[in-house]
Parts: C-alpha cells; sequence; structure tokens
C-alpha cells in the first residue's frame, strides 16, 4: 500500500458474506485485484475476511470508480457474485478526507 | 448492521497489522467495540482479520468521530496500541457518498 495517497482521494468499502457455492471465489476474486490494478486512477486495494469479508479499494476519483464498475469482464463477476457467491454484500463509496498512520520502529 | 443508514454519513477505516505481544488484545478490542457503540452519532461497526485486520465503524457526522477519539478509556486503549499491540496501523476519515447492496431471496 502506497503511502503516497493524499486526500482527498476515494475509497469503496465493500463488505460480504459468502454462499455455499464457492468453489471458483477465491480465483475469481484474485483475478478482479489483478484487473482493478491495472485501471487507471487505482491507488490501491486492502482485503480482509473472517466471516464477514471486507475489501477497501482507494481510487484517485469518482470518474475511476465509474469505468472500473463499467469494465466488461468485473461486469461479468458482478453477476456471477449476484448469482452464486454472495449472500449478501454492500457497497459504500466514500470520500477519504483525513489520513494518518503508525509505523512501528523496527528497533523499538 | 442497520439498513436505516442514508449518506452523507462517515466511515472510519482503520487497518492494522499486529505485533507479537498480542495477549490482551482481544479483550481490549472487545471493549471498545462495546463502547463504541454507546457514543451519540455511532452507526454501526465491521471488522475483519486475516493477517492484515480492517475494521470500519460509521458514525452521523465527524463531531461524533472527534468526541470518540477523545473519549478517556478510548485514549488509553489508543496509548497501549501504539506502545504494544500495533507493528502498523492506518486510519481513514471517510465521507460515505454512496450505499448499496444486495441481499439473496432466502428462497432463492
Amino acid at each position: 500500500m502506497s503511502n503516497a495517497m493524499q486526500p482527498p482521494y476515494y475509497a469503496v468499502i465493500f463488505t460480504s458474506e459468502l454462499t455455499d457455492d464457492v468453489a471458483d471465489y477465491g480465483a475469481m476474486a484474485d483475478r478482479m485485484v489483478e484487473l482493478a490494478r491495472q485501471q487507471p486512477g487505482f491507488l490501491g486495494i486492502e482485503s480482509a475476511r473472517a466471516g464477514l469479508g471486507i475489501t477497501v479499494s482507494y481510487w484517485r476519483d469518482l470518474a475511476s470508480i465509474a469505468a472500473w464498475k463499467a469494465d466488461a469482464e468485473h461486469r461479468i463477476a458482478q453477476r456471477l457474485g449476484r448469482e452464486r457467491f454472495y449472500r449478501y454484500f454492500r457497497l459504500r463509496v466514500a470520500r477519504v478526507e483525513q489520513d494518518s498512520g503508525f509505523t512501528r520502529d523496527p528497533a523499538g
């Protein structure tokens, strides 16, 4: 994750729960991350799952998010998600206004 | 998670990696969630960890977030986080502008 992101930029917060029909889900999710990284305006992505899955992707602006949403291969994945993989999801688009962090001194 | 959240509202995106010194971390994290739920302006919280931890909490406005950040017990937890529990964290405050979702038809 780059530290070069300076607000304002955008975050897409995607939270989900999976169905039991997830045989091909991992491969599809990996492919979508690979594809997202190639999009104009992509800044980064972070993901964790423990029952509930949370993926946050970061983008330069709303136009970049709209273009990624409309990507042809991504649209196929979105349809598969609704038809097979997701029991539930929620998608939020948010404008990041403050960004701060902490990294432990390796010697500390 | 309430579905009653109508944009605009705010999300605090907290991503972290833990140190090896995490004996009391779970209890502290649980207590902070319990305490956050009691704050004015709190709307919800979602959390997942798989190496990287992502916690997203939702708030009515920036004033609610500032008040939670300044809470006395929360400040002690913040200090413990820097001194013991976190190898790394990043905290983003973002204004949620779009919110959509999908819930599978139980019969589907």
